[in-house]
């Protein structure tokens, strides 16, 4: 099972006036675990783009646990969930670093598009080599 | 059936690098419209704030459609999904203005705090009384 | 002397967790101020890019008078300055809808870049013509 | 001099349609250089609110050199600027890791309020003895 984890500090900027981190911003943590995943195993945006193709989201969900506040340090694991789809998917854990306590899950799901935004029924070559 | 519309413009900072809505943005436009569906029915932040309850999100979704770029503008339609739980549960539909295209949809559900964090199993007395 | 008035609702997002709104998104403001001048005007993002140049901001400022709070809405008033360099600069006012209240001044300054990035010396002819 | 320098890596969804860091996002750099220093030196927002002080932001400037793009690595060094007014300036310079290129540099300037937004017209104890 491929899985990476990404150390992340929480932002003052990323905290609402209920002094929690805003929710909206998970899906960035979740951003960095995936980019951090791919830059471990060749799959960040950047090296997509080499191939000229895009990966937009098409899904996204998040189960919030418990609160991250200003001064957390976390992390996100992320873990790539194998399918036999034209597809990318990945599950996230996002845990608090003092203790190991579970803040919030998720998944994502990504397809391949060409450079004009038209959608590939199969993975391409590259992801195909990759898998 | 409770729901509200709301219309947004695509702010310059709301685009990604491939010239699409970054799909992070979305939960700002499920707010927006969450927002306007509370204070057109009396169940906005700021009100259920004066009854001493917080209401964060703990469980939120979204299918991406089709991108919307900078220059659109659009829809939000926020649908109230009357729930026995001690909750709150919103659909989303996100349209383009221009030709009504459906962009994204979506789902939210929010849990009532006390202002120490303590949830509440059972629906505070104002949002019985709302219902 | 060319100006815009925009108006804009505070978003909840936008909140930080001292209950005002977050200093950075003052610049969000400020160019969604531009963006609405520039439609007026024909100088927004999309005109410019049309004539194959890029007018990043090489220079902003703020200067924060009173906080914002959610539930505000304001008013930015976007104003031309004139000057002889290959620059755009603008200058910006930003207040409260209820009472006129000024919370923040600024301004930015653009300059003009081919597609590759180069600078441009002297203003396109597209933005002479425009002046 | 008292400075302090942190390290940043740019986010995928920090990045506009230019491909280059939308610049409102710089502001989010210098805050983190701020928090940088404040957790070295004792002068961070959690500190200071123990103090029973908001110090908020009411000047802000930045000059944008060089575009980052995604993928870069920043520093941003933080020197504290000592004046004799109750204010509390910084100066910030962002460069680029792999190179030490200097991608811009601004200055912040933030005030003592107490926590019903009045402001303080000299130091609060606790800052004449950081000082």
């Amino acid at each position: 099972m491929l899985t990476d984890r990404k150390e992340i500090s929480v932002r003052f900027s990323e905290v609402d006036s209920m002094k929690i981190v805003w929710h909206g911003n998970y899906l960035k943590y979740f951003e960095d675990g995936r980019e951090s995943f791919g830059l471990r195993y060749n799959l960040g945006y950047l090296e997509v783009y080499r191939h000229n193709v895009m990966i937009p989201i098409v899904k996204v969900n998040c189960d919030f646990k418990k609160p991250l506040v200003y001064g957390d340090e976390l992390f996100v694991e992320t873990k790539y969930i194998p399918t036999e789809a034209a597809k990318i998917v990945f599950e996230y854990v996002v845990s608090r670093k003092k203790d190991g306590e579970i803040m919030a899950t998720g998944s994502s799901t990504q397809v391949f598009l060409t450079p004009e935004g038209e959608l590939l029924l199969n993975s391409p070559a590259f992801y195909t080599g990759w898998k």
